[in-house]
């Protein structure tokens, strides 16, 4: 794993939460973006070499819907810069990790995307990215 | 905010998630040291200029054991590495933030460190830090 991409950050109001975070981080969202396979509205903030990524649901069956259903608002995930995703995702298996996706997916950012299954981490989410353009 | 500095993960036996971290983050934990004063033991993997930091419970009275038992193993709070934190404390406190202390108290890792209130920050617990010795 490379660096902390980033955070991911369950919320209810996507425009309250950006007010919130500007203030804390004390820096404006670089950029709001749309994931409708995801049912989710996610907004980014820089710090360091890694983001804040706020996500909100767009619908009810969304998984972000269903996490603060269950849990609150909160930390949903972190998410770790790998150099080749694939090759990533079959040292894990290997080593009996196991992946809610297998094979990459696109996400938000610009990003091939996986998610390891929480219970392969002691109730972490963990998220693997590789940018599509590099 | 600066970078993320850590992110801190409730764990119920160190020992044991050193060793699923140590495969996940395809490094070993560069230091385990003990807050007594918290009442937990930590363990640090390094991730680009961040690091995760694992925090297994030593007394049943501490915020850890009282987090696993109401939540379960998870993230459990951001840290932002900031230049002053004194100066940071008063800007957040000015435009409305709560802290859990508003004097910087010592950490693990040679760091002073404060806490927002999860109530400030939509259920997500934040951490400032500053290095003692810089």
């Amino acid at each position: 794993m490379k660096k902390i991409e980033h955070i991911g950050i369950a919320v209810k109001n996507l425009a309250e939460a950006n007010q919130l975070y500007s203030t804390l981080l004390n820096t404006k969202p670089y950029k709001e973006e749309a994931v409708e396979s995801e049912g989710v509205t996610t907004s980014f903030f820089e710090v360091g070499e890694s983001k804040i990524e706020l996500l909100a649901a767009t619908r009810e069956d969304s998984a972000i819907a269903k996490y603060i259903e269950k849990r609150g608002e909160g930390i949903h995930h972190i998410a770790f810069y790998v150099d080749n995703i694939e090759d990533e995702i079959e040292r894990l298996q290997q080593e009996g990790f196991k992946l809610l996706n297998d094979q990459p997916k696109r996400g938000a950012d610009q990003k091939k995307i996986a998610f390891l299954h929480p219970k392969s981490a002691q109730g972490v989410l963990v998220e693997l990215c590789e940018d599509i353009n590099k």
